[in-house]
This record gives structure tokens, sequence and C-alpha cells, in this order.
């Protein structure tokens, strides 16, 4: 029988696991925190994360990775992005050889700016499978329909991970173009948080949509200078997440930047949401890389004067509104 | 001094014009309805358009367009797409002859299924520019940040409309890809009727923004074979225009949808709404195109079967979501 670990019991991790347990697999999860394990074990609940979803009884939940990973078939990597290297090393030695590893963070690497499946390949020598999209997993926990989209440097890979998640709610498409795929999804949280400061400022749908529209721009910029395609960015992980993204008020990201937005300090905004915001980060790692690559990215670089330099959120979006007249295309 | 009018009080028209008037330009407005010109000259409100908004003293409405165009440097054509071409006809011996005209509808011609500006080419002899992107009345009237894009098939008008509206709170851009800037502002309006149906059925972000991206794909199919560019879909007329469209309760196409999800039926449904639901029409339009040009549009497709052949909604979300499993890229 398929077997698949779930490292990090997070809202997204979690509705995974519930999704595979109901297609007849067998789960397992860990955790780092002892409550959130005995919670799932004894009352069938994950209270931090999804509240009073009911947590199958096929689903055991372990504070002991080894145990979690014995004889698995698949290990979902279910940590924010700056944890991924850590939890690799941490699995290195006890995770079966021909295991399937699957990432569904998604950010870039802190300081390296390395992409989640190059750091991933640095520490394990498993197949690594990168699952993305717009998939919030307060719906996903619904099983309201959701389509994502999965990758590999092997294709015969991202195809295993296709038929195990997918279902009638849950659509899994294929694409190879992983490197768009992990860019997108990383840069899509900044320009989420440039939108949320927007909405925080009290600005409207007319100036959102146009935010997120040259946001692309941004996205499409920098995703094709690292080598990835431009229609990849058109497709779920590039548009269909930077849509929901920035306009549901299930994103993080979003409702940091909303904060934000009425004046509130980031430290602040990043404590209220109380999870990880991936836009704060990749906000500072890809200021970096457009100023190494020398790629004009407007919105990344007032948000993070917004975010690290103490600049007035709404000086910013004036000055992105105000700039030259010109062409559409440029 | 530069004299503006406008033919149509309806809500973007009316925002339209006191965007000018702000600018310090004449303007004139006309409508076919006594009621609305009477409430502007007299208690300066356009009541059945814009509420309780405030209507300069400096506009005149008019019942009679020949006292409204005289000696105009530019007419506005606020009417929605049906009604372009009689009322071209009607002006066609009144307007100043190097008057230039300005379209602000999104849609294409019922039956001839021509864009509007080759409408207007027929009609009149006058410099046609069409204005297009994320723009909700709503917000234009109250001075929120907005952006719009200008074309014509002779970019020295375009600009030079550029510069009529052009001000710190409602930017211009200009692209000369008049064909992809029509098909594109007449296409969002039927994903945005989707759309509308999927929030209906009770379907979350993740959906929407599934529907979105795949809906940005038959935007581009379509566009792209009937002229357009596809760096123009992913712009301001494109995704911009989309995203406003499918996300703001502004948007009556959306209000429609919403309806229809709910099992209303199509006039009624249109009636709650009050005023022309341009995605409608432009749904039996394109379903033509496609057909003809032989071109794959499902979701167009299944929006026709549920507003004309009475297909369950349900039904046909489910049935856009459960198409075979393949690769994003196709």
């Amino acid at each position: 029988m398929t077997k698949v670990a779930f490292l990090g019991a997070g809202s997204f991790g979690t509705a995974l696991s519930l999704l595979l347990v109901s297609k007849g697999l067998e789960v397992s999860i860990w955790d780092r925190d002892e409550e959130v394990i005995n919670n799932i074990n004894n009352y069938r609940r994950n209270y931090k994360y999804t509240k009073d979803i009911y947590i199958s009884e096929l689903i055991t939940a372990y504070n002991n990775i080894k145990e979690t990973v014995q004889g698995c078939n698949y290990i979902v990597l279910a940590v924010p992005s700056h944890a991924i290297r850590s939890l690799c090393s941490k699995i290195k030695d006890i995770i079966p050889k021909d295991a399937i590893i699957i990432s569904i963070a998604k950010g870039i690497e802190d300081k390296t700016n390395k992409r989640l499946s190059q750091v991933i390949s640095e520490e394990l020598l498993n197949p690594v499978v990168i699952l993305s999209g717009p998939s919030h997993a307060e719906e996903v926990l619904l099983n309201i329909p959701t389509t994502v989209v999965v990758t590999s440097t092997d294709m015969t890979y991202a195809e295993k991970v296709q038929d195990l998640f997918m279902s009638p709610n849950f659509r899994v498409y294929t694409n190879d173009d992983i490197i768009g795929i992990e860019i997108g999804g990383s840069v899509k949280n900044i320009i989420a948080l440039a939108a949320g400061v927007c909405d925080g400022i009290g600005y409207g749908d007319n100036a959102k949509a146009a935010l997120m529209t040259r946001g692309m721009v941004e996205i499409i910029r920098i995703g094709e200078k690292l080598g990835g395609r431009a229609e990849t960015f058109s497709g779920l992980t590039g548009m269909g997440d930077l849509i929901v993204t920035c306009t549901s008020m299930h994103s993080r990201n979003r409702r940091a930047g909303i904060l934000i937005g009425k004046g509130i300090k980031l430290e602040d905004a990043v404590k209220e949401i109380g999870m990880v915001v991936e836009g704060v980060k990749a906000c500072k790692s890809f200021y970096e890389l457009k100023e190494e690559l020398n790629i004009e990215m407007p919105i990344t670089h007032v948000l993070y004067e917004v975010l690290f330099q103490g600049k007035d959120p709404k000086a910013a979006v004036e000055e992105l509104m105000s700039r030259e007249k010109k062409s559409e295309v440029y």
C-alpha cells in the first residue's frame, strides 16, 4: 500500500494529508509541536492550523521523524521555505532511498537565493517534485474545487505525484518548467504583499488590478531572466496563484500587507498574522537578485523600501502611480 | 478652449466628464433620458447612475445631441456596445468634421461580430480612439487611483486622448494594438460572467483563480487569431481588466453571473442588474466566432449552454473541472 509522510502539520500539509486519506492511502504526519501531535492523535483536531476540521483516524501523528517516514513512498515537506534545508539534512539518513520528495512551500532560500528544489537536491539524493498553484488550504479542507501544478526535473516523478493527488475536486496538471513554477510562486508573494498595502491604504479594485498587472510584468521579467518560460507565468502557478493571493482574505501575505498599509510596523504585522509571511523574505531576496541582474522591478523596489527602510506606504504607492506617462509596453 | 461632449450619461461617462471638468475643460453631456438631464441641470445629481455624487455646475446636460456636440474637439461615445452604430448614424451630419471620437464601451457588435472601432469607422469619417482598462466608474468618481489604456489606428490621436484624460489619479497608457484591446475588453466580460456563476454556486477563491487563468487562455487564443498581440492580453486591458471584473462587486457582469449561479433565470438576472450586461451578448458573439474559427474556448462554450440552452450551472462548472488530466500547457 502506498504510504505518504507529511513533515509539518501546517494548514496546507494537513489539508493534503486529509485528501490522500480520503483516497485510501496510508498517511503519517510529523510536527515539531507536541501539542499539535497530541491534538491530532487524541482529539482528532489540529486546532492550531485547521481549527475544528475532523482529522481522520487513518492519520497517525508522530513527534519522531524516523517513525513517520518509515517505509514511505512519498515524503511531503510541509514546512516554510526557510526550514527546508535544515529539515532535509535532518532526514537525510533516515528516509527510504527511493522515496519521492514533494515540496509545497513557495519561496527561495535566504542569502543563497536558490530555488527550493535546488536546496533539497543539495541535501538529498531522492527525486524531488514541486507542487504549486492557487490553493488556499482553507478551501482544500472543505473539498472546494482546486487546481494545482506539479513539476520536476524528471517528469516521470511529477506524473506519479499527479496521480497521487488527483481527485474530483483537486485537479493536478503537470508542467515541466520547474524554474518558472518555483520563481512564479515566490515572486507572487511579493506582489500580494504590495496588493495588501494598496488595500490597507484604502485604494480600490482599479488600482489593485493595475498593480497586479504590473506585478505580472515583474514576475515575467525576473522569471525569464532566471530561466523560466513566459507561458508558465500566464498559467496556474503564475497568474492563477497571483490572483488568489492578491484577492483572497485567506492569504497571509495580503493580510500582512493590509496591516502595513494601515501603518502598522512590519514586525507587529507579522506577529499579528502568527504564521510565516513568505513575501517578506522573498522581497529581500528578489530585491538583491534584481539589483544583481539589473532588472526593472519597481513594485519589488518600493515594497523593499517600505518593509526595510521605513518608507511611507502611501508615498510608495503614489510613486508607483505617478511614473512617467508612457506606452503600456516597454 | 478644449470642449468635450459626452453622449450618454451612464456611470463611467459621468465619472470621466467630472474628471475632465476638474482639469478645467468645457464639458457637455447628452442623454436620451430626460429625467437624467433634468436632475443634472437642476439638482446637480445623476441619481440614476451616480447617486449622490455632486455634478459640477461647469457641466451642462442636454436632451438635444446637436447642441451637445456643437464646437466640440472630442466626442465620447458613452453608450453600451449595441447602441454605438445607431448613435453614430444619428450624429454623422451634425458633428464637427475634425472632432476625435472616443469610445469607452466594451463589446463587439451583434451579428456582424465587428469591433466597435470598425463599426464607428463605417459610420463616421472622424478619427476614432478606444479607451479601455480596469476602471470601475464607482472608483473613478471617488478619485481613487485608476489606470487605463488608449489605442487607435493612428496613435497621434491616441496620444491626444492620453493628454486629455491624464491626471494624478487617472493614469493613461498608450498601446497601438487596437485589435487586442478591443477583443480583450469584450471577452473578459464572458469570463467575468462565468466567474460570477462560480461564486454564485458557492465555489471558492481557488476555483475562481483557476477559472480566470484558463479564461486568460481563451482571451489569448481568440485574440491572437483575430489579429491581437499576446503581450496586450497580459496588460491592463487584458489581465488587469479581467481581474477587476472578476473580483469586484462593482462588476455588473460578475453580479449577473452570481445570480445565474444561484439558479436565477438569465432574463431575471439581467433585469435585477438594471443596466446592460455586456457579457451576455459577448458570449453569443464569441461562441459563434469560436465555432467559425474552430478555436477551443471551453468556458465560453459551457457559459453559452448555461445562458441560452438551459444547462445547469453547477453541472457546467463540474464539467469544466473534470476535463481529462493533462499537462498545463496544451
